[in-house]
């Protein structure tokens, strides 16, 4: 098998990996936690779903990549939940790593695309990144709605902690945003958030 | 909140159950059992990074929802093992059922999208399809592959029961058919294979 094929099939098997990677959400029906790929998974649809609602034109292709591969770091740095203000100081750096090792199993061209896409949608660069965090918001926003906000009653997180995180969906999307307010508006009246 | 949004969120919080469908395919490193969201979710991201193998141009972000959507209907019509010659039987009419419920949720216009996408995938009537049916074949192999062919060895399933499904691959890419062969032929004289 040649070198290049080679390398695409060690990269596409060490990925399975991020099937292992459990986040502090739980699936609807509270369900058992949900892992990193299906997380990506459901934003990818939804992002191709609700894609009429970005603030800006999206290259929707570049959109559900970009969701697929976004937590792929996570094999090696771990998920770092979004209110543990202790965890988030040492992510850049562990998820930094991570990047580097898992991306160099590609052939060069591929680890500079895969690369680049990551970046951007960590950098929030472009519409398309931006459009990207609004579904990392809202996927596990409509699970928790749906799960009476278990989530935050379990980890005791406050309102002012929940709205810091989701005002990265207004740059990606205000429509979804206007629906994201009243929801959590919703959880604050049946005290559900702190 | 409109009745287009309220019915694009319900779909998305339904397709959440298709992480509860669970296959025969095992993770990598002899893990638990794979479900059809992470199966979905590795297909389209070997998509992306295989395109260079499809034997006619595809429209990759087109190639990729139709991984990410082709397995929906199992919600209700559940996993059809590719190597159940009863199970096989009925899974046309059950999956025809789950496809019309679950795509009605969604605005007319995406269910008549979504539904086609679905229908062009099980009928391998475009380049897309054909490729994307190549990665529906070669996901669960290169796991099973690492896992020295233990879902095989599990049922006692024969090498041309292997080579029947496999062969669908070809039609969507004459290289990675011959990895695939490649694959298969290492099985059969590891005795892994019937």
């Amino acid at each position: 098998m040649d070198e290049r094929l080679t390398q695409q099939l060690s990269f596409a098997l060490e990925i399975d990996k991020e099937k292992n990677i459990f986040r502090q959400t739980h699936l609807s029906g509270h369900g058992r936690n949900e892992n990193d790929a299906e997380h990506a998974w459901h934003m990818a649809i939804m992002a191709w779903l609700l894609q009429e609602y970005a603030n800006e034109p999206v290259d929707i292709g570049r959109v559900m990549l970009m969701c697929l591969i976004h937590d792929i770091v996570e094999i090696d740095a771990g998920d770092t939940y979004a209110y543990d203000p202790e965890a988030k100081k040492t992510q850049k750096a562990r998820e930094e790593a991570a990047k580097e090792r898992i991306f160099s199993l590609l052939p060069p061209d591929q680890k500079e695309k895969l690369s680049a896409i990551f970046d951007e949608f960590e950098e929030s660069s472009t519409p398309e990144a931006r459009f990207a965090r609004a579904m990392d918001n809202l996927q596990p926003l409509i699970l928790n709605n749906s799960n009476n906000g278990s989530d935050w009653k379990e980890h005791g997180v406050s309102a002012s902690q929940v709205y810091e995180r989701q005002s990265h969906t207004r740059p990606g999307s205000e429509k979804l945003y206007e629906i994201t307010d009243r929801i959590i508006q919703d959880h604050i009246k049946k005290g559900n958030l702190r």
